[in-house]
This record gives structure tokens, sequence and C-alpha cells, in this order.
């Protein structure tokens, strides 16, 4: 059973989750998409993040959901996204998921915390309620939680909980705080893994600062490990050619409210899902977006010939 | 088993959730709580509202305290609060507790919405999902939710759907609601039952523009019951001269924030229930805020014995 | 020129803006209202605060408002509120309302700020912007500003600049706040002057937790003048004797939106000013809440008759 | 006097304010600024609005920025922000550059707004402030003003005020929300010009959907002159060409809070502004953040010579 660490590096795809027409869980789905993440280049997943539906799964649900991911992705590390309004809820999933064998869990802040001393407060009450043994990513995404995280309280809680061991970054714009955070490690801050989401939108830009990679959702997986590899290996002239080939779809699928309903398109379009359905509430892509999204990948194919 | 309908009137308590020290559910207390609330005059209860500390429970629990509830409240109606982030949720917790014997379910908006279409939209979606078998409460109570729901957007609703049967009226300011409400059933519009939150500290002005009576829970509901008794008898004077007794605590424990500690200390000292404990997160009050409360409760007494 | 200090103490009323029924300036009954606040027990005025319909002035109005009340109130001090989205508004109109007297300016923080080096950040500019030479208030009020300051943030604002003079306290709840800010005092961190808002409600507790009077605007200051002299002189069951009789209207006059309009009323009611009338956007009260109000006057005037 | 018009096409660019080193009007830069945007293809500009430090003015300082953006753009249309808390600010704003010549002004809704029919009677107030024969920019910028506008109400304040003759388009997404005004104006209601913002990131899709152009700030206007140009010769693929070359920039750009700090970074480096400087609290450009956009200025270089 593998679990994250502060040393973890690569892509971890943020998973959808697979639906059948219907509205019921897609169990044959889900192992085609683990496959086609892993057949991308993920080193990893996400499960039941804000964009894999998870409130709008029963916890049966989310436990089989989990369930299902983790044997299929056998060796390959699984965090299974668990916020919820309260710290039972928390604890309960939690325990449940990590007794299945999940690589550890992700928890953002609830939107209620303004201080820096709440925050700090809430993230010591999360380590307390699911034990210091267990591996928690902290999601840091104002945009959407509305709670607003400094560097500066990002460290404090870093040093007091060993078992924090990565930040999903996703302020906007965060390039700085990511800078930031590895300079109070050159100052001899214990290292945290750093993952990027944001739809991917400034992975080049995240990695030239420090980040340990991607955890985000983009339809195309193998843009995200290609742009990792790339600019771990010093290249990040070319990693920006071939993010730079796919940004006009970023750009499309980064939009609040129907980005889901194009990523569920996408990977049901390329095979890796039956079906783009979403639980309700849910809306499908209209002609007018799937026009969009189908000349954007018609372009962004021939640019992609074009870079091979 | 009884359920609320749109004639509805009286006083449903919002419960506690009894914990004991160690943060257990203390079932003992459940029992000696119910008795007390039926024993000081409430017409009905209402479990696992936000000031019953339903998020801190487990999907387990909050069964169990709904199962306790019913059992001892007998013919007496038990509403129980449902909403979650996500519409499985409230399908699956609607559809245990009314199999209990819930006489109906208490939804409040998510903080998400805005436009009048996107209110609307929602409430439509949650009856789909509980089914309209199920009466529905709609929380209306934007200092938490922050979601403004407009008397005409209300309508809108009630002319949709039968099944939503009462309006749990907590806007503030919102004596004006209700008398738009009732203008609106005079020209022709379903009633429905309108039951008055903020811990009652409007219910005599509540009660003259045409609200059926008080869904909240101030630590003395003989206060609530005494008030629509007399306020139906169209005593309105006397219903003031009591509630005036009355106000100085029901003050005191409506801030945000240590309200639930001022209600259980209360409870507790009456003998409802056992313990004070709130699960955490959940501050106790300390002994300068105990100060105020007794001094309180000390000239509530005086001025009482004063009116009798 | 009288200015604030750390030291002041009383009560300084929130003064409304009197306009006349077209929505002109009512100059005579700015005389008139400063009269009759002195005349009632006032300390000393705060001008174009949030209830003094300051943004639906334009800046030559608020200069001339400023004026015409430091012309009458004399040698008593007046505060004037300055919080403007911009600091080139909040250092243009403190300088014109300095160079004339005033004897201080109040800031409010922008809805923007959450983490609490972004609220330090600000306080540090604004001292900036004004000069370390004016007394500044910092209104603390979380309901309307949206802007959660903790006590530590208070404390490190208050030892940062020795011309923060003034906290008008109206967090809710906010007893412990002024208890801890008091503590740090006795620990050795300079004095700052607390007076308190939130319409007076929470008075007789805060005289008690060692607040140093009241700024706020109910439409009975001599209620506030007693309760602080009666704090004062430790007769502290007399001043909640006082202000029970006072509360059920006070409790009224808190309510968001409408409460305005009940003070404008019951200020024109007294002859304090000549017409109720706001500016637009500004409702003003109909038939059920006049009713409301003459209902809580006439009960007011016989509790304190009883009183007497 | 040039006033837009409900058919009004084309780029306005949504100009800076410059300042100099020490924090005052650049007077020579304006100049300069309104050549450059002219140059490089704007139809007409937009002052004083989110981005152009509107806030950090005074009143005085902000009739001086309009007289001279006027003076300097002859023909060519001048919209003016007149967005303010109160609207006192806003009428009289608007009279002074009105009576100075612009050709309309710009107004967002206050964030407290939250119902459709609160936005539906502001948008009334201020018609009723402003004049019926003062052209309205409608600003729907929900990121930033958290108030949603549905297209519904959109609709209803179009056919209500004849001279609310344009919408700022940057709700995200939005681009169904375009189809949707078009699809209404195609079954009888009036035209109103539609100009994008969001820092242009989405223009080519919103070009296709029907909007007349583009309101945004981007610091190079040539791309936003040259994809409306394309577009409207139906060239919508070269168009794509020509944005995929910038889109790494613009999206670098468009990241709030430093996104006006690369915006002047940029319109300095190409002589438009003699200094990136903002006036105070505006961080500038640190050297990891300059290394970021000459890499992509470089890039874009060499891309636009690729196509060329």
């Amino acid at each position: 059973m593998v679990q994250i660490t502060a040393d973890t590096k690569g892509v971890f795809v943020i998973a959808v989750t697979p639906f059948t027409e219907t509205g019921a869980l897609d169990h044959d789905s889900i192992d085609r998409m683990v496959d086609f993440y892993m057949d991308k280049g993920a080193d990893g997943l996400t499960i039941l993040g804000m964009m894999g539906e998870a409130p709008k799964l029963t916890q049966a649900e989310s436990i089989e959901v989990t369930r299902l991911t983790l044997a299929r992705a056998g060796e390959k590390p699984v965090v299974v996204g668990v916020s919820a309004p309260g710290l039972a809820a928390i604890g309960e999933l939690t325990k449940a998921v990590m007794d299945l064998g999940a690589a550890g869990v992700m928890v953002a802040p609830p939107s209620s915390l303004r201080t820096d001393d709440q925050i700090i407060g809430y993230y010591r009450t999360v380590v307390e309620t699911v034990g210091t043994d267990v591996p928690v990513v902290l999601q840091d995404f104002p945009l959407v939680t509305n709670v607003q995280i400094s560097t500066k309280t990002l460290g404090a809680i870093f040093e007091e909980h060993a078992s924090i061991v990565m930040l999903k970054h996703e302020d906007w714009p965060g390039l700085q705080k990511i800078s930031e955070l590895r300079q109070a490690e050159a100052r001899g801050r214990r290292r945290v893994s750093i993952l990027c989401g944001n739809a991917g939108a400034f992975l080049t830009e995240e990695m030239q600062r420090g980040a340990d990679g991607a955890m985000t959702g983009f339809a195309y997986p193998e843009m995200m490990a290609d742009v990792v590899r790339l600019s771990n290996a010093g290249e990040f002239d070319r990693a920006q050619d071939l993010f730079d080939a796919y940004l006009p779809l970023v750009r499309y699928e980064q939009q609040p409210g129907i980005g889901l309903a194009v990523r569920k398109y996408v990977l049901a379009r390329r095979g890796a899902i039956a079906s783009a359905a979403q639980r309700r509430p849910g809306a499908a892509l209209n002609a007018a977006a799937i026009a969009d999204v189908e000349r954007l990948i018609a372009r962004q194919t021939r640019r992609l010939e074009a870079l091979a």
C-alpha cells in the first residue's frame, strides 16, 4: 500500500466520476478511465475532488468508487478528497478509504474560515480527527473556497503537522507563493510536495518556480506528464512549445461551471469513459459549445503534428 | 405517523443534540430533552438543524438521533434537517428519516445560489430528489446561507411545489416578507405554514403579521408557547409583556458563535440535558459569559414573578 | 480644537444626515439635531458613518455637513467617517475635515481584505495616507464589512500605530474581544479607547467588560448616556433596568435595512430633525412598521414611568 | 461629440492611468498612451475602470484624467467608468465627464445586490440619476462584483432602459449568455452592443457568438483589433491563429492581483507610458515575474514572425 510523502513528484490526475446516462455509477468506465489515465502518463490519481462530483455521491457510493479505483490502480497511489462541512464525516470517510488502501486524503478549508488562526486551528482539528499517520493534502483554492491562506499561514501549518505532506496549489495567481514556500525550505523548513491545479494553465511557470508536478484533471494528461518530464530535464522551451499547443483547450476547459462538461465530453470522445453524463444538477454541452471544442481539438491535433 | 402540512401551527423547538463530556451521543439526554420540550409546550420538534450540530454527526449518528427522538416524541411531529452540499446525501437521509416516521424535512439553499432562477431551480431538483410525497420546509436564513430569496421567488416556489408546505422564516428583517406572503394568499395563492426563527427575537411582531408560530430553539420554550397562545387569542399586549421579560436573554442567546453554548448551558442548568458539551469544534462558555447568563436568568426570574 | 485620544470615554452618537422631503441637505435640521443629541447627553458625535448615508453624499456635501456640524457642536468632539474604496479619497476627505476641526476620522476595512497581514497592511497604508498626527478610529464591524479581525491582529495594529487611538467595537459577538483587549493592556500594551456599536444592544455587558462607552445611533441617546454613567458608577443593576426598558425598541431599530428608517422616524417624531426622509435608495416605513414602532414607544414610555 | 450607441462595434481599450515613479499623474504619458492605443487599432477607449486604478484617484484627478484623455482622443469615443458606492458620486462624476464630452459612462453593480429585482431596481435608479440622455454601459463582471446577473435579468433591464446601450460582457463563462442575448434580439428585443472583457481570453469564441468587439486592456491592442477585424470578415481560423500566438501572455496578464503590474510593465516596455508605477497599494513585478513576461514576449515575437 503506497502512500504519498513530502517527496512525491509527478502528475496526479484529478479523476472524474463516470456515470451512465441514467445517473448510475458506471463501474466499467472506472476501470477504463484508470487505465486511460495511467496509459497517458499519470503517476497517481486523486478521486472525489471538486471536479469528481463528490457531493453528488452517497457515502456508500464514495466508498465504492474508492474501492474500484484502488483495485484497478494497483501499485499507483490514489489520493481521496474527503472535504466535508463536518469533521465527523471527514473522519469517517478517511478511515474507510485509508483502510481500503488510499495513499492519503485531501482537505480544503470550509468557506467560513477567515482569520489566520481560524485556518491554522482548522487543520489542527483535521489532523487530530484523521490521525497523524494519515498523509494529508492541503487544498489551497481561494477562487472556490473563498479562503485566503497566506504563505506565512501555510508555513505555520506545515511546521505544526508533519503529516500534511502535500500542497495542492491552486491559488490564483500563485507563482510567487511557490517561490516563497521553496525559499522558506531553503532556509530550513521541512519540505512539502507541491502539486499544482488550476487546470494546468500555469504549469510551465509553476515547474520553473519549484513545483513537483500537477494535480489537475485536464483531459489530455499526456500534456501534463510531458511538461513535467521536460521541465525536470531543464528543457523549459520544449515544455512551453508543447504546453502552448494545448493551451487554447486548457483555457476552454478551465471555465467555471461548464468546465466539467467539457472535460467529460473530451474524455468520452477519447474513449476514457462511456458517457459524458453528469449527475444532476450538471449541464451537458450544447451544440455551440461542442462546435467550439471540436474546432479546438482539430487545431490542437494539427499543431501537435507540426511539433512532432 | 403525523406529518406537517400547510396548516401546521404552533411551536416547533429546534432541538440541540446532547453529547457527553467526551463527545459521544448522549442517548439518555435525548429522551430527557424531548420530554422537557414537550412539557414546556412544544407542538413539535425540529432536529439536525444548524443549531443541532448536524455537520458534526456521521450519517449513522444522524439516523440514530432521528430514531431515538421519534421514539420518544410519540405522536408529536418531528421535522428533520437534511441540508447538505449534494442532492444524493439529501435524498438518502430523507428516505431514511421518512421511513422512520419523520413529519417532514427541512432544506436550506446552498450558499452558491445567486439568481432567482438558480434558487427556483434548486428547489425543483430537491423536490424531484425527495419525492413529491415528502413534506418540505424551506429554510430562508440569509444571514447564514448568504442567499437572498425575494418574496416573489418564494411565491414562485410555493406555486410550483405543493409539497413545500412550510417556510422557516428567518430573514432579517423579515416582517414585511410575512405580510407580503399573507397578502398573496389573500389574493388566492395557496397557503403555506410560516414558522419563525431568529431565536424568537421578533416573535410578537411576527405573530401580528400572520405567522403561524415559531421554529427556533430558545432555551425557554414556554416563552414561545405562551406568546403564540396569547397572540392567537388576540392578547398582544400580554404576549409582549411576557416576551419582554425574556428578551434580554433571547438577545444574549442570539449571538452568532457562542449562542449555542449559551443555549446548551441553560438547557443543562434546567435539567433538560446532562451536559452542555458540544462536539469539536465548539467553544464552552467561559466564566465571564456564565456570569452574564446567570445574571440575566436571575433578573428574568424576578421579572416573571412580578408579571405573575 | 478638541481631538479624541486613547482615553476618550462616553457616548459618541452616530448622527444621521437630515434631508428634506425632496432629498436636499436640511441645514436647519443639522443644527437642531446637534442640539438634540447634546441635550440628551452625548459627549461627542460621529458623522458620515454607515448610518449617516455617507455614500449618498457628494464630496462637497460631505464637507458641508462636516462644517455645519462642527460649527454647531462647538467644543464637543466630532469624529468623521472617511471610509472609501480608495486611499486618495480617504486622504483628501481627511485633510478637509481635520482642517475644519474634526476630532478624528473613522476607517472601516474594505471587504476585499482576508488574511491578517492584508488587514495589518491596510491600516499601515491608511496611517501613512492621513498622517500620524490624525487620530484614527478603527471600525471593526464584520457583519457589514465581511472582514474578520482577530484580537491578535487588532493588537498588532494598535502596537504599530499610536495614532489609532480608538476601536469602534461592533464585532458580534464581541464581549470576549473586549475582555481580551483589556487583558492585553493589563499586561502592558498601550491603552486604546473602546466605544461600542451594534445599536447599543449589548451596552450593559460591554461596559462590564471594560468598554469606555458607546458609539452608535439609537434614537434615544439618553439611554446610552445613562447606562454609561450608571455603569461607571458601578450601578450595573440600575443600568440594566433602564436598558431593559429600551431594549424592545433597540432590537427593532437594529434590523438591517429598515433600521435607519426606524431611527429617522423616531428622531423626526422627537423633533430632532424635520423629516424622516432618506435619500434614494432608502425605504420609508410603511403603515405596519409605523404601528409596530408606535406600540413599542408607548410601552417604553409606560415602563420608564414605572422605573422613575 | 461622439457617443456610443447600441450599434457601436470594435475595440475599446481599457486604459491604464499613467503615474510617475512618485505617484503623481503623468500627463505626458496620457497623451503618449492615447496615441499608442489609437495607433494599434483602438476604436475608442474606456478610462477609470477597475484596471485604471480609479479608486486611487481623487475626484479632481478623475476629472483631470478625463479631460486630458478626451482632448487627445479627438473624435474617438471615450467611455468613463463611474461606478461608486453611492449614487450621488455617480451622478456628480457623470455630469462632469459628459459635460467634457465623454461618449458614455460605465456602471458595475455594487456587491450588495443579490435578487433579480434588486439588480433591476439598481439600474433603474442609476438611469434616473444620470438622466436618460446619457449612454450607459452595464458592466457584468461577477468574478469581481460577486453579483450574478442572469440573461433574463439583463433582458429586463435592456427592455426598460433605452439609454443602456452596451453590455461590457465579462461573465465567466459567458459564451452562452452572448448567444442567448442575440437570440432574444432575433425574436424582437432591441439590440444592444456587446463588447467583451476578461482580458480577451475568449475573444475568438465571443466574436463567433455575436459579440461586437472587445473592451479590455490587453497590452497588445493590435491582437484585439486584428481578431475583431478578421472575425467580422468571417476568417475565424486566421483570427484564431493570431489569437493563439498571444494567448500565453493574455493568460499571464489575466491573473488577478498582479495582472495590472504585468500590463503596465509591458506598456512601459513598449513605450506607451513612461513608467510602470502604480499608486499605492499596488505591487510591482519582481525579478521572477519579469523573467516570465520577457520569456513569453520573446516567444510571442517569434511566433508572430512565423505567422507573418
